[in-house]
């Protein structure tokens, strides 16, 4: 049995907690853009129920054009208008730069990645960065967007301004 | 006081529940690849604890070059080998298509989007494009590649075969 066969069996656990059908369109009008990482279970960190708030991920919590797509089918389609970020201390990240990171794949696989890791050095300039490359999306419906970093060794989220 | 306010006070109650200081590498060596819609608490789906599995998610849950990205950082850096997909019945992006979203955008902003909103027209279609978009990236060390439907209206997780 691998991992993902636990995974798809504990389903059956998850049907006892199950809230029933909900609107496709976010209850509290919010999409939260955060790093994937495996410590921030979004919904307990951020008091969110079943059906409230949009949640995109990706390596970093980074906005790539990826995000823009996602935050704009958010927006235009189901309604939001806010957007929060939650990046977090210890990232893995924030520990190479893109040239090792490129480096230790082509290393691993023969192949170079198509694409840079997006590594960062400081993580309040990145949530900045992000929070800029939301507001200046002119495809974009937001009328908030703020940025926060979640500190993995104490389960405090702090807001950057 | 705003939705992103009421997020960011019930941190507070988070830190009740927080289980302490994890490493960074997630300890069942998965990746979640799943779609941002609000219906879909995946911890409680998959039977996931903080630490598990690194969680990426976007609009529909589609394989594009972000997400790639974010794999081959969880695999090369932080050592996960397995991918699940996880996309969902009910979802917006198999309501309209990307020339439909692009004029909606157009007609509210005045700009159309960069980039084409991925949508699809059949599920499990889509799961298995997916699949084979993460197996055919010679950049990757997945190990172990499966793809799941949720049912948003009852709470069942179906696997594409």
């Amino acid at each position: 049995m691998t991992e993902i066969d636990r995974m798809l069996a504990a389903n059956q656990q998850w049907l006892a907690e199950f809230p029933g059908d909900l609107p496709v369109a976010p209850a509290r009008g919010v999409a939260v853009v955060a790093c994937m990482d495996s410590r921030m279970p979004l919904f307990g960190m951020l008091g969110l129920a079943v059906g409230d708030a949009h949640v995109i991920r990706n390596a970093g919590g980074v906005v790539t054009e990826d995000t823009l797509r996602s935050l704009a089918i958010s927006q235009h389609l189901l309604g939001t208008r806010a957007v929060v970020l939650v990046h977090h201390t210890d990232c893995g990240l924030n520990k190479a730069t893109d040239v090792e990171f490129a480096d230790l794949v082509e290393r691993s696989t023969g192949h170079r990645p198509p694409f840079p890791a997006r590594a960062f050095a400081d993580v309040d300039a990145d949530v900045r960065e992000s929070m800029a490359a939301v507001r200046s999306a002119p495809y974009l419906l937001s009328t908030e967007v703020r940025g926060t970093v979640y500190d993995v060794a104490t389960g405090l989220l702090r807001e950057v301004v």
